[in-house]
């Protein structure tokens, strides 16, 4: 058994992963650090009360030497990224990372978008950015994985097809991306999470070229077609609680069918278990809702000659906990289903 | 007092109507049309509970002769359109027509969209398009007016202003838009108005440039900026009841400054009672509902120089019943904003 | 014009007074008073972004002096009671107190449950508990009106008929009641406010005699028996923003039909309008939202003689905002229904 | 492997029973009966899309030899009960019914509260009631389980140690339920369904002692008591999908202190892996979803000496699919908890 610590653990990402550890076969979470609870006991009212019966552990503060003794691998899931602190602590452990801090090859964009000075930028030639459908064999073989943002995740495995194949035009990206409120946490700390706020609305945020997940789309959407991109994105919080659905607008670059697009998605995504393609109709948040695939369709509008790409994850699961258990089955060698809802099925799927 | 008659009286869009003339002090509802619940109360249970003790109407049968009599002004709002069929027959009465048969100026264009023949295209010349802040002085004097669709009135007033200045390329419009279930009515029709689909979920329907109100939009943009144009349009219903949010990008045609903008919108909404500006934030579905508000703001992505218009209404009011009352007041002479929210206030603000 | 001062005027409540007033032909808002936005527009972001060009008047501090110069009537709308702080400062002028200060006839009582000492209880006995309904001619007169809790005001009207004609065992009342989220204000204090919890939630609070209302329901009911009451009380957030439906349960004291029930109520409540009786079915939460209604309807369960009642109000309109402006247009000796929704067709019914 | 046939496979609770047993190592689908869907493709998006990928079926007619031929244990999920067709040509199949068909020992009951004959009368002995917790040698042991209805499962979980311990007055039982519209089902015949009607909203229904689960509740809460009892129910909707919450109310026969209530409950499902017990808090609906744990919580108001008792459960989980899931290992003689979620931790707990 595979022992697992998380720092962070009271926050919202890590009671879901917390639940998908609970089904995983091969490893057992022996360390759960939180400074704001610690001695609380993780399953109590005030912090993940859906674990009643099924986690006995309280809280712990965090102890470097005590981390390293009781945790093979290490999930970083606070809210705030704070995991420049931690990791050149934690050397010769394997590390998972739920913030930012290890998702950009370039620092200059971290401390430009994140606003604050990165403290061992030499990590970052290290890290790994965790999409396992791009990545898969860095990851692999990979000590520090940077596990993606909700809406990174969704709009550039919604474009990586596309842009490998060139038919879009890279200028013209829009991105339309709306989120449940668990994007914002369990804490008290913003109007966008009281329910007389988020209940029957839709509150645009951060809007105008300004939420620090557009450098991370960027950088990736850069990387997969060899040239500089600068994307249009909008965020929304929804009237839900988990969930998200990016709607990408892009111009084609020439008269292209609807087929051929979907043969393109069927090709770059052929053997993914945990991509799903949509033709006939586009997905929606609740047939995705608790899963760890990324549902991905699209229509052109043959008038304006724009693809529509609709792309939706779990913002929890794809989009933050799955993905990372995901990327943790790869780094251990296990079948990358492993405690995944439907792990049984899709390994049939695979044939294994 | 002025007798008003509605045929299509147990729609849900009525049953808005409804509730705005019960606080209008110069109407009153003589005749309400359903073939549907003939003889049935108003306010029954199966119909329209919430108007119990304030309604004390039954439903009538269509006869024209005895709607002639019983009405002085008539609100057609069938959730299908029919109004083709009664208009010609409704000569000496004034109308108001909730559904799309006299919105277009070309019947071709509305064969083409709704796949049914027009059968008095001589009446389109006479109809006058119901958006009070384009066309006040023409509705003033028409005896038919074509109240707008939901999502052409958000779309349009969001970019009347950027039209007329020439700011924007005409060619990179795209909307994206979400709207509450409301929108689909009361009655039992398809998957998007069930609570277990709608619920936590976003809905995406007529994706490809197939949505009815696409050639509504552009004939009105058309219109405005004296070029044709073409968008592209994505529809949703959200998990909420009524409201409507647009979320409209174009590409500005030069460096424009948000200030530059601001006086733009200013300058042409002006004077104008139901529409509400926005500048340092974004409007927000919960605070523009149950109004008759406009509610209009924007920024601007100075890295890829894209304005982001987000444009809310309250799908049933500004988008249906409310604009409707407006076109009504203007037709029959009234203060435009007689029995709409905060009519009293809104009259203090203008100085009568 | 009256001049309307409101102290506590940045809470969910105040925002809710202040859009009824807002549509009050006889008074004006003079006065916002919030300690914690002082100076701050009142329609702003943070505060009541619905207010948006309908309200220009930006929030003061307290001072006493002022605040009886500028207001001829004042409504205490803290979300903590503190009225008796300021009462004895105001005593020429009109207060409605939406708090829980003068709501008992004794100062124990209050002392007891709300668990601090009651620095002017010489006042409780001028004080009026303000239900129109039960104590129209009191409150007419009455310079301090203390306006009742919200679940209070649907449990008292819907039992008050049947104490009156005793025909239930007083001793086997049990109230199972679901407020909206709003209940809990606008400020972040507790989990019950926040999106992911209330959301597909119903969340037990309070449970096992201990909420405060629980007295205040409790005297009146006595009052209205002329016996000593006891009741069960559990109320949950439901997962809605507005609303509140009380379902009360009785045994019967001897075989009734649910037609000697019916005329009970309507005799009690013959020319109330702000009650609306239903017979066949119940009222529900959607048919009631935004207005000064309470509706209430029931069944007996003829097996076990258990009658079964549900009340429902909006909780911040009956159970608040609404019932504090019905009782100032008494105090003012203006139409009941001033101010508030359907006030022109409830006058029609009145036939003034 | 096992092979399973669904007739009604189209229906919300197959949809909930094939995600589960598609976790399910022992057993394999291979027959999904729907007669209204005959070769429609099971995860198309008119029926189960959240099945996508997932499954791959067709669903077929019904045709008796098939299906005997094709499965060994058959679940009968047709949202209207039709058990008592099939059932009597089925005789050497392991037969579990989620209909209410088999839940009764008396035919006359079964006939009077459901408006029809009872066909098939002499398999009402043969059935057994599918509460495990309740009877779960017998279920180990039968071929037709009668799997209970939503609102008993909940009631009678969270009665049965009280009446065990005959500690409380029977006849002043009083239960308060509210219910996800997914009990509703998937297709559209009610205005319960609607979302514009259930948003927001909590809606009464069959109130007055004529919900047919009164009798199922009644039936088991007699047998467990040793004497005949009465119950008041009243079933709500709330504005949630999935989720159940049932309060219940008793008058404690004498003083009995929380402690005393908890060593009841504590010893009575002492080794129940699915009951989670709640002391100083009370359960909620979120925490509970997506589990086949009966949540069971209880406060005592010392001021009435009533009991209060929560119990809350996933109505499609352990109210209906998680349950026939459960019934189905022990039919079959597996752990109990397989194919349910959290299965490997419950192992653990259970020590096995």
């Amino acid at each position: 058994m595979i022992k697992v610590g998380i720092i962070g653990a009271a926050s919202k990402v890590a009671e879901e992963l917390i639940k998908l550890l609970l089904h995983h076969d091969k490893v057992k979470i022996t360390h759960l650090i939180s400074e704001t609870f610690i001695a609380k006991k993780a399953s109590s009212r005030e912090v993940h009360p859906a674990l009643r019966k099924l986690l006995d552990s309280q809280f712990d503060n965090l102890n470097i030497e005590k981390l390293k003794k009781k945790s093979d691998i290490i999930f970083l899931a606070k809210p705030e990224s704070s995991a420049m602190t931690y990791v050149p602590q934690l050397q010769d452990k394997r590390i998972i990372d739920l913030g930012a801090d290890f998702r950009f090859r370039d620092a200059n964009l971290y401390e430009q978008w994140y606003k604050q000075k990165h403290t061992c930028p030499e990590y970052l030639v290290k890290a790994v950015y965790g999409i396992p459908e791009l990545y898969r064999e860095k990851i692999k073989t990979s000590d520090l994985v940077a596990n993606p943002g909700c809406y990174p995740t969704s709009v550039i495995l919604g474009l990586a097809p596309l842009l490998k194949e060139e038919i879009i035009d890279v200028e013209s990206i829009i991105i339309n991306a709306v989120s449940g409120a668990s994007g914002a946490g369990k804490s008290l700390k913003n109007r966008r999470q009281l329910f007389i706020n988020v209940s029957n609305n839709l509150i645009p945020y951060n809007v105008g070229g300004i939420h620090p997940h557009i450098p991370e789309i960027e950088q990736e959407l850069s990387f997969l077609s060899g040239k500089n991109i600068n994307i249009t994105f909008v965020p929304y919080v929804g009237s839900f609680t988990a969930g998200l659905s990016s709607t990408i607008y892009a111009k084609l670059k020439k008269d292209t069918t609807e087929e051929a697009v979907k043969q393109i998605y069927e090709k770059f995504y052929k053997s993914e278990l945990f991509i799903r393609l949509y033709y006939d109709d586009l997905p929606e948040i609740i047939d995705n809702e608790g899963t760890n695939f990324c549902d991905i369709g699209f229509k052109i509008d043959s008038r304006t000659q724009v693809i529509i790409i609709v792309s939706v994850i779990d913002n929890l699961i794809k989009g933050a906990a799955g993905q990372a258990v995901q990327n943790m089955n790869l780094m251990l060698g296990f079948d990358e289903t492993e405690g995944l809802p439907y792990s049984k099925r899709l390994k049939e799927l695979r044939g294994t």
